[in-house]
């Protein structure tokens, strides 16, 4: 990733009557010096983001981005001012190239013993996932430890909230890749299947689409929802469920979707190949790929 | 925690022969801007650390802090380069001022894209924790998810490496003050002792001295490991034990001991009071404000 603008977001108080209008932040070298040893984000992962796609200038799915970013942030105490986040979503949407590009909204419980939160925003280029798409991607599924019914009753552990600290998921791709494959998919330590470390994991039934329940201590995708939409408006049924991850093998096909990546076909399962279909596939992204509010 | 001191390290190749000597890192501003925003720590927790303890500027059980960072740092696939470590430490000690200090080594995966990981040392004075020592801490007990045997099956879970992903511990202790106590502690899925987000539990019963076992997905704690070979050398049996939770509220004292609040007695263990040993307790930090190596 190279990030070429940042903004440092303001810390407002919560009444600010700021909020809601375009102002409160301050442009920065991507590249300078920017936070100071004690911020907590890089000391402890204390924080929550998101990742936004932009194309040709529009970032995808703001709304509900920022939906998601507020219920991270309420799930770790810490406070989002929608209508600033927003503003500057917007001023970094400007910024961007034609083509493909990414927004990554960070909030920080701030520095060690500070006063506020740290909050920024930062736009770059991304990678070129043309071939992921087109060729698709191979699995390897991966223990998350967690039982499937572990986060209803341990909201502490954050485990639907977008936080900062990604070790294990960043650790799970290293498994995968060691395993050969390209990308992991976690599944629950009771079997049944969960996301990606960075993507939502979707199936193919026939004419059915499925997912794994955001219940199951997941992040509810973005790029998921917003396919589904896709989906169900020409005619296909979707639905959220609990999924034994064996029917990753015996599904009619699968991809990992997220909001940069969009739909990546999985090819192969633990080294086993599953059915691709490069057509469907191909419109997902047709979609993905056009401006979507 | 006000940092008053930090070194930014200089990436090292694997072979270089300055691995050993006291060179290679720069004196920066611990409250000037220093990271860059693509930093790896700060948008994902990537990376390791150590808090290790300092007593009228002596660093205190350094190498076993080094060889943990090793280890957290193998598990990671990030190189730990101790030499430069150990001197970065023995340079940072030199600035603090008499009494207690805290030193903390953060090794992070780097800048996004970048060339190389990014590490540094910080210095500073610690909170007063006379009150914790002296009157005790109340801990309230949470669910950490796991089954006592996950990590021996899922090392990717990065169970026993003290990675910068630190939000669940963050979390777990706000909860635990949401019910009324000063710290967490946690129990596996299975209901076994684990560990507290920050500090290793010990519990006593009768001549015996207890702790979970590291084998259980936790940190082997450098205090607690210290704090055993006292306890030892005075007569006392020590043992590593897959502990029922139960025993928590069952054992003739109980404390939580970390590098830097030292030994913590829990009086009260969610809401229900245990025994506390207010002379053994007093020896026990007695012991650990004295210089250690």
């Amino acid at each position: 990733m190279a990030w070429r603008f940042a903004l440092m977001i303001d810390p407002l108080a919560a009444d600010d009557p700021r909020d809601d209008v375009d102002s409160g932040f301050t442009e920065i070298d991507p590249e300078a010096p920017a936070l100071p040893v004690g911020e907590l984000s890089a000391q402890r992962g204390d924080g929550v983001f998101e990742s936004i796609g932009v194309i040709d200038g529009h970032p995808q799915e703001v709304e509900a981005h920022l939906r998601r970013l507020a219920h991270s942030a309420e799930l770790c105490d810490l406070p989002a001012h929608l209508g600033q986040w927003r503003a500057a979503v917007a001023r970094a949407a400007r910024t961007c190239a034609p083509g493909e590009a990414v927004i990554k909204l960070v909030l920080s419980r701030g520095v060690d013993g500070g006063p506020a939160p740290t909050a920024w925003v930062m736009a770059g280029t991304t990678a070129d996932f043309a071939a992921a798409r087109a060729d698709g991607i191979r699995v390897a599924t991966l223990d998350r430890g967690y039982a499937i019914d572990t986060p209803a009753r341990a909201p502490w552990l954050l485990l639907d909230a977008k936080t900062l600290s990604y070790a294990v998921n960043m650790a799970a791709i290293r498994e995968a890749q060691r395993r050969g494959a390209d990308d992991a998919v976690f599944v629950s330590s009771d079997g049944y299947l969960l996301e990606a470390p960075t993507a939502s994991v979707v199936l193919r039934r026939g004419d059915s689409f499925v997912t794994p329940t955001p219940q199951a201590g997941i992040l509810h995708g973005t790029t998921q929802i917003s396919l589904f939409s896709h989906l169900s408006a020409a005619g296909f049924a979707t639905s959220y469920e609990m999924v034994p991850a064996a029917e990753l093998l015996t599904a009619d096909a699968a991809w990992l979707v997220s909001s940069v990546r969009l739909a990546a076909p999985v090819v192969a399962v633990d080294g086993h190949d599953i059915p691709v279909d490069a057509e469907l596939t191909a419109s997902m992204n047709d979609y993905l790929l056009s401006p979507r509010d």
